[in-house]
């Protein structure tokens, strides 16, 4: 996505002691000078900061990054390390006193947040991003690494991510739109229901990808489908100690008012709800965010029909990647067996 | 007010160097179990955290505490603190993984928070309410002091609070309902516009006392008001470099839902504007806050009637008592003469 850079920091014991992090902070950083943001929030759970400026009534229009953590609600404290980042590099909303105020800027950047459940994941309550975190998961898109392709499966908010029994992470899907806009999501998928249609094993979310873009995708064979079945996998959702989150950003270069964000953050929440079911549950706190950089002219009502369409179509397809990115992760809490290493017979030729 | 403590966290400068804090936080403490409670946004440049699971759609029920703080949006890392001394505690969301776990408490303190513009204010951009200033206010609440008085004027996150060109700060006022229920307000007055009646000198608020509640408050001698009027005080709104916020937090022990505390959360914004103007202007981020807790039961309709209506009259009370508390401060980016310090003969014989 032009303009756009994503950073992660995970928190993932070396060693398999029982007792370590499964955990991190996802950072999407806008341009020096914003994006026009929206928010949808569509869980029962949601654990959010500075969504309420993101309200079209609101003034600030343009946000500096958004933040995608995990750590349940102790994780909002990695977006105090965005800040400071952000702040020490001179980028916020100006709040200079007056135009003949010299010195360091004054400014305060625009991070709204939200957060996954992912607390005890690795085997220490505790553990949990904090400023630092955050602060690495920004200065991770600073780095060269920012430039190139974005990181998916088990990184940075993805590290302790979990979908219906089985490990979940970080997802991205793009399309170029007949305008050559482009819209692109991040998810972080982690949610009490599944990705996988339990009868057959397939991914929900791959009957809406491109033109042969899951052609290689098959049904698993009837033997591992039997073996999960008797595993009890996939899981649907459970109530009680079960608590989980998915959270996505889209975004695109067309210029968007802040209710045309909302509308289109909105569309986030459709292009999961085609890829996990049982969705938005009472446990899930699921929140979406849409960014415009606008570095292309704002769409005609047509551009803008095909960019909500394609970005909910964009949410779904990075859910199939991030379950397909996902690798086993072996924890004190419980074995999260990945997608491929249960049905190794469905990915035909994926690298 | 039953049930609730408040605590206070000032960062001040003790001596006039110019490059001083002025600034602070307030925590507002529910019983350990929790309060039910709602939220109002109605200013255009709010900063929050955790206001979204207030919404009665969504499913947690109660909070822990509400976090008022200066420092605009780095402010909100005061709540890092507060949810740390909870978590230390043991208070919070039970998020244990099932009921066989042992050891120390799983728990998720629930913190709504809001912010108040005063970046500055002490001359130290720099200088804002942290983890530790969250952590202090927190602290004040649990020492004996959490059980007398609650602090008015220029202490907590009203250390730094300006209204209209004179010094602002925290205030508080409640009532008995005819249940013998009780209904009481805190506010940290904040606010781009003003308290005072420009032409008379008299606040706006002081005609909605109680019965002789502020019969000793009269008008300003004329000397005062012509000497004010040459001075350019009160001023009105000024767009620009003023930022400004007032915040409520308005607490029955009358037992409502989340969509009642929603309901009488937006009572606040009504009682501010009685006592403001202009009111919730492009740079204030007014935001009220409700808290049930549950102690007595459900008020029937007309028992609710007379909550609300109170309970507004109450912010409004509260804001004449923040004025009237309110000391002057003198700092680097300006001198900010109190309201009772400007005009002496106002005040009859108030203590």
């Amino acid at each position: 996505m032009p303009g756009l850079r994503v950073g992660h920091a995970g928190m993932r014991a070396a060693t398999d002691d029982r007792s370590g992090a499964l955990t991190g902070s996802t950072v999407v950083l806008a341009p020096p000078g914003g994006a026009v943001a929206g928010v949808d929030v569509r869980g029962a759970a949601p654990g959010t900061r500075e969504t309420d400026l993101l309200d079209p009534r609101r003034m600030v229009q343009r946000v500096h990054a958004v933040l995608l953590t995990g750590g349940s609600a102790y994780g909002l404290a990695a977006a105090d390390g965005v800040m400071a980042g952000l702040e020490a590099d001179g980028v916020g909303f100006d709040v200079r006193p007056g135009p003949e105020h010299a010195g360091p800027a004054w400014v305060v950047p625009i991070v709204p947040a939200a957060v996954v459940f992912d607390l005890g994941r690795g085997g220490d309550f505790a553990a949990r991003p904090d400023a630092a975190t955050g602060l690495a998961a920004y200065r991770a898109t600073t780095g060269p690494a920012g430039g190139g392709a974005v990181g998916q499966g088990v990184v940075g908010a993805g590290t302790g991510a979990v979908v219906g029994g089985l490990k979940g992470g970080i997802g991205t899907a793009s399309a170029v739109l007949e305008s050559g806009a482009v819209v692109a999501a991040l998810v972080v998928l982690n949610a009490a229901g599944s990705a996988v249609h339990p009868p057959t094993g397939e991914l929900y979310g791959a009957r809406f990808g491109l033109p042969g873009e899951f052609a290689d995708l098959g049904p698993p064979d009837a033997g591992e489908l039997a073996a999960a079945r008797d595993a009890g996998l996939p899981r649907g959702a459970a109530m009680g100690a079960l608590r989980a989150t998915t959270l996505s950003v889209l975004a695109t270069d067309l210029t968007l008012s802040k209710a045309e964000c909302a509308v289109l953050a909105a569309m986030g929440a459709d292009g999961l709800a085609r890829a996990v079911n049982p969705v938005h549950t009472l446990v899930d706190g699921d929140t979406s965010f849409a960014l415009s950089t606008t570095a292309r002219p704002a769409p005609g009502q047509a551009g803008l029909h095909e960019l909500l369409a394609v970005g909910a179509d964009c949410v779904t397809r990075a859910i199939v990647y991030a379950v397909l990115a996902a690798d086993p992760v072996r924890t004190p809490v419980g074995d999260w067996p990945s997608y491929r290493s249960l049905f190794p017979s469905t990915v035909v030729a994926r690298p």
